[in-house]
């Protein structure tokens, strides 16, 4: 006998119920996405090798999961670098191809490759799994799905407005109330590390801003002194600790604390044109908010920055995030095709739903009725009210086996399914059904037209 | 300046009028699986090799995708077997995970794993890509789509009778009409073998019989003598090659070939009670077929086989197919657990329903209407509406860039939007909208009520 059989670590199985509970949120996602003017494209889940690596950075080619080349192919395998100790190089020569690491990389090569056939400016979305060879952990999987939305091709700004009001909708859809839409502008970053002399420390300087949450002002302050951030800049940067207010009074005093940054100000003239148009038009559940420490250690953002936070009462992080970048697709020979996209944490959202209870009752794609099976006959009798039923839409099943009545009725109770049909020779004889509400108990005698109206309510 | 890239050969981008039409074709599948009691489950990408090797034979484990061990783990290269030419084996100590390559032996590794968390008999349908290391021709991909749906746990032939309905239900739901389903019983060729004394030759005889429509009577006669089977036993094989009639003439003429085979008997009598309830039922749009020379070449089925054929005007072959097989679950270690299922053969469903012109025209995701953008008033004033009609339900969308009209117009018709919205100065003073037909180029002018109405329809 062999052993009981499991799954690779960081890979789940989902049953029925969660299946069902994911497609909720994805048909959340999906009708949305549509709804705005988004059209769905779909890219293979394995890229050839140069189209993904390179793209991550190093730790990010060491995540790629690589397939191993088919048949004789293998024999090219490059012992030398294996000798060498290059482990990277030998994988290398085993594998041209990998599996997709994130939906945006093969959404640039799609744009590059399919430029002719697509009219810009292109929106669209794409809901698929990627794969990270990373560790697992609480929350972090090797298979997980994105649900990406991107506009390449227009620098208008009514693109992060609308993005804006996406999640707004999506999340309202949910029943998701008082999720925080955080925003920032990579242009106030910068104008922020202009003003304080520390240019060339942009990255170093957003890493540490975007900590401040976690480790605190002088947590901040202690990093950003060890990359070598000077005394003098820490005290211009003073303000953005204190950063309160309304989405007014905060650009209010970055316009101060700028100075003559012209980048800074584009930055702060953007993010008022996204606050002050959202503002007119309204959200339904959700809120916008300036973070300036909002940096989300992405090198390619250029403009506009999101995040999404889950209502404080869950611990829960980041359920989604995006931004502006000006060069999507320069990696693949396409310039100045700028871009704006985001994205939803398809998991995250899912435990923040269960923890909130918002899962609606009538999400799983249970059976309205089970007929139990008394014999042949009475089973023939029972077919022809499912099929009658399928045929209008309902959802019935016949209990195959002609088997003990506790067995049948357990299983309805199992399978969660609140009404057994049952249907013998007294009901055959006058046309019947015995309808019983598995919760109650109560049973009543109906007929055809009877049942199908009860059901279908 | 990068050369253009591309995707491996054998997978394939969708764009997204591709995108749409697929998932009109898998939302009429899930709807009719979800319909007829079955509920999705989804298991990993990818599995543990041990899970999928040796399970499909020698060709099979050859056209698995294997994963490349990450990192470190490379180094445990077994050189010696590289250097003997066994390179199954020096694979295999590359790779400790394949991608998945059918539906069916996850789901079996799913069954076992979760015996003890699931209510039998289990129904669940399965939608998930597959991936096979085949090589690449029309209409074979690389990275394709499966469509399942399986009962475990009960060898009910009412399970069968409702396949043969729900093939119908979601043909019929497709606008496919005059699809065949063929059925075929193992036990009736496993009769049949044994009738004419060649029981140890029942994979040669089913696998030349199944050939029948592609190399004839004779080519048939050849193949079998090429693989032992007596002139005595072809002369007892005669009525078999001219088989036709009404389904219940040809389980008569069945029940005079088989002579004493009771294992025949017994699966003439199956197929008896599937086509007469089927008959009692009646379907939709399809017919139910006996054809004695479907063997599906499949080893592990047991009972019933079914194979449906796209209408005789297109020249397609198979776009579905399944059956009993009574031991899914052993090479998992949990015996005696019967299961029948059926696939749909999605790429080629999608080329039927091109070919037939069957796609509905509503299939894509598009926008009802493309708002004018005329500049940062007009804009907002659009935007409004649009937030309005989108609370309602109405896909629209607002052009994000205030370019030239001609540009705009340009951009609706080539992303095939029917109507367009101009609201200039003269229409937000008397709070209009002039509404544009693009085909027609008909224009009128409504106000926000008249327009909901007239895009809802």
């Amino acid at each position: 006998m062999s052993k009981k059989p499991s799954i690779p670590k960081g890979t789940r199985d989902f049953n029925p119920e969660e299946v069902s509970r994911r497609n909720y949120i994805f048909n959340a996602i999906k009708e949305t996405f549509s709804l705005y003017g988004f059209q769905p494209i779909e890219t293979p889940s394995f890229e050839n090798s140069e189209t993904l690596m390179g793209k991550y950075g190093e730790e990010g080619d060491r995540l790629i999961f690589k397939i191993l080349n088919s048949g004789e192919k293998v024999k090219k395998a490059d012992l030398i670098s294996l000798e060498k100790g290059n482990l990277a190089r030998f994988s290398s020569s085993l594998s041209e191809k990998a599996l997709r690491y994130d939906l945006t990389v093969p959404f640039a090569r799609y744009v590059v490759q399919h430029q002719n056939e697509i009219t810009f400016p292109f929106k669209r979305y794409q809901i698929q799994p990627v794969w990270r060879a990373d560790t697992p952990q609480k929350g972090r999987f090797r298979e997980f799905f994105q649900c990406d939305a991107d506009v390449v091709g227009s620098t208008s700004l009514w693109q992060e407005v609308e993005f804006v009001q996406l999640y707004d909708a999506v999340f309202s859809k949910l029943g998701l109330k008082g999720v925080t839409i955080k925003i920032n502008n990579r242009k106030i970053l910068s104008g922020i590390a202009e003003t304080i002399g520390a240019e060339d420390k942009l990255i170093d300087f957003t890493v540490a801003l975007d900590k401040l949450d976690k480790i605190g002002e002088e947590g901040v302050k202690k990093e950003m002194r060890e990359k070598g951030i000077s005394e003098d800049a820490l005290q211009k940067l003073q303000p953005l600790f204190s950063f309160k207010g309304s989405n007014d009074e905060k650009l209010n005093s970055l316009n101060g604390l700028l100075g003559g940054s012209q980048l800074g100000i584009k930055g702060v003239e953007e993010l008022k044109f996204i606050t002050k148009n959202i503002e007119t038009l309204g959200l339904q559940t959700a809120s916008l908010e300036i973070d300036v420490t909002l940096a989300r250690g992405l090198n390619y953002y250029t403009g506009a920055i999101f995040e999404v936070s889950a209502p404080a009462e869950v611990n829960m992080g980041s359920i989604g995030g995006g931004g502006r970048y000006d060069d999507l697709t320069g990696i693949f020979g396409l310039k100045d095709m700028s871009g704006v996209g985001i994205s939803f944490g398809l998991d995250r959202i899912y435990l923040v739903l269960e923890e909130l209870n918002l899962f609606p009752e009538t999400v799983s794609e249970n059976s309205k009725a089970l007929f139990i099976n008394f014999g042949e006959k009475e089973a023939m009798y029972a077919m022809k009210a499912i099929t009658k039923l399928r045929n209008v839409g309902i959802k019935a099943e016949l209990y195959p086996d002609a088997t003990k009545m506790g067995k049948q009725m357990g299983y309805a109770d199992k399978r969660n399914i609140s009404f057994t049909v049952l249907a013998g020779e007294k009901e055959m004889e006058s046309q019947s059904f015995t309808l019983k509400n598995m919760k109650s108990g109560e049973q009543s005698q109906v007929n055809f037209s009877e049942l199908e109206v009860f059901l279908k309510s």
